[in-house]
């Protein structure tokens, strides 16, 4: 084994706790949240693991996160970034098992944009050989919850709507739900992404600027009956296509890319319709889901990426020492996910 | 068995299916809504009864159901009101173990504000010979959903939330809550209920037109952390309310006496908190929960009216012929129900 570094390049938080507002995950300049500072290497305690990073993604988590909207604190000093892969170079104890692999994680001891993450045992998962680092970089967040809430979607009905249907979540999510014999709705926000979603899985693809978008989902419901509509946008629109579901429709938010309050204006629909509004997110799933099912999925997305079924389109690879003066600009690209080198 | 009469009084909706606009459980004139009419006596079908009314009483739902603001259409010229009590005097093929009781019950043939109604056997509930006719009237409605939402609020943990709480079902609600060992949070428009309210069984009175409502709100949610919100309302102040409630807090609007339509400003709590946002309708309770559950609860409630513990707080009697011209006024007097005679 190679000897460690006493201290690391880090990319950390410059606040502590909650913002106040919530204006969505982009950022004018990373530098407004995030600094460059040289800090000792962690040190893995029982049941955690040190990694060496190979690569790291940019999820709308974690910019939620970095300006306080996320529904975890943050540690002024402590480094950001959620997700990546890399090599564990070290163990606590009961983590022994997993020393020398290359592993797909989340962070949760030390965040992933740094040249060493912190996590522990159970949050990471083997890589099998055949998965490049940038796929095993996006292997967790978006795919787990993809899976977990198409899952959700099939156990409800036959259709599901998708909002926001061009993030790399939303073609999954289509992708998915098409494999699985189910009739995804996509909403999009401009027309020339329609083909692009059919080409992924849609069954029926609206474009939200239409102005009769309301009309044409209400059609297409009468005929596919979605009885869940998977949402990152929660604006008023996103209420009038709640409205426009089944009885029985559930209203699942996950994303807040829009900073509008919807107004809820038929409630009595949640009384006579049984219908529900209510949340997703990953972190609560994996608390409270079997671990034996998490293994079928986790199983199930590898091999999904092993087989070429499942690829992450990466728009821009930057570096850990660009971040602060580069995320800003490459998250403007709307083609793929930006991936973080060492 | 006296012979019955071919026609009788009722007073019947004036129109059909639903209203485009919710006002609420309010009336000016009853006579825009309804109008009295001599029309045949119903013959039961197979599994039906037909019953001579003792009582029937007004609920909101009556109300929201006669302006088409409720979860069924209305049939223009068919006798209005949902609950009353009285004596089955013709029985369908299947039914005829009724014959000659004195019964609860929830119309769903044609309407309990007539001389006679019809309903299914199921929809029956035979009465102790301890229940007066004006508790027999309103047997159903309100104590069946009083101890079914409890009964999700005790499902949840040891303290609920419950809105417009002066209601008949809010006081029935709060002492159901107490003897359960539960800690109920009432919501009051009048600072003169606060007492009455603590007396029904109350843990905390909060009067809603004080400024700081939401802030006493808080500090009340902190100590006693009620899960569920039982909310009649449905206006900003319930998503306030919502907002201060704690993890998992689940909102259940079975009422809208408001007309405002009220802004999501925190949905990440639903994501972050798994809050969520639902409905209570009796019927679809009575249709989703086993018989044997229905019948445990609806022997509790007949206990409850037998010996005592609960009773029904009656304002006015209002004979059937005096509905069109007096309901609107009778409904104004908020300290009971008015109850309805033949």
């Amino acid at each position: 084994m190679t000897e460690l570094p006493k201290t690391m390049f880090a990319v950390v938080q410059k606040f502590d706790g909650y913002a106040k507002t919530a204006t969505g995950p982009v950022i004018e300049q990373a530098s407004d949240w995030l600094e460059e500072v040289e800090i000792p290497v962690p040190v893995p305690g029982p049941d955690q693991v040190l990694i060496r990073l190979r690569a790291a993604s940019v999820n709308p988590s974690d910019i939620h996160f970095i300006k306080g909207e996320y529904g975890q604190p943050r540690i002024k000093g402590a480094p950001a970034g959620f997700e990546g892969c890399g090599d564990v170079v070290a163990t606590g104890t009961g983590a022994e098992a997993l020393m020398g692999q290359r592993v797909a994680f989340v962070a949760s001891g030390s965040g992933a944009w740094a040249e060493y993450a912190l996590t522990q045992a159970q949050m990471c998962i083997p890589l099998r050989p055949e998965i490049s680092d940038d796929d095993g970089a996006a292997q967790i967040v978006n795919p787990l919850t993809a899976m977990a809430m198409v899952d959700i979607a099939k156990s409800a009905g036959e259709s599901f709507v998708v909002s926001a249907a061009t993030s790399q979540l939303g073609k999954l999510m289509c992708g998915l739900g098409r494999d699985l014999g189910l009739k995804p709705i996509a909403m999009v926000r401009r027309a020339e992404a329609v083909e692009l979603l059919k080409s992924h899985g849609a069954a029926e693809v609206l474009v939200t600027t239409d102005g009769d978008v309301v009309e044409q989902f209400a059609q297409a419901s009468a005929t596919l009956k979605p009885r869940v509509f998977l949402d990152a946008v929660c604006d008023q629109l996103s209420e009038q296509i709640f409205c426009a579901m089944p009885n029985g429709a559930r209203w699942v938010s996950y994303g807040k890319l829009s900073t509008e309050a919807p107004r809820l204006t038929q409630m009595g629909q949640l009384i006579f319709m049984s219908k529900r509004i209510e949340g997703f997110w990953l972190t609560q799933w994996m608390m409270s889901t079997p671990p034996e099912d998490q293994m079928r999925v986790v199983a199930e997305v590898q091999a999904r990426f092993a087989d070429g079924r499942w690829k992450t389109d990466v728009s821009t690879h930057l570096p850990l020492r660009n971040i602060v003066s580069g995320l800003a600009d490459a998250l403007k690209k709307s083609d793929g996910k930006v991936i973080i080198t060492p």
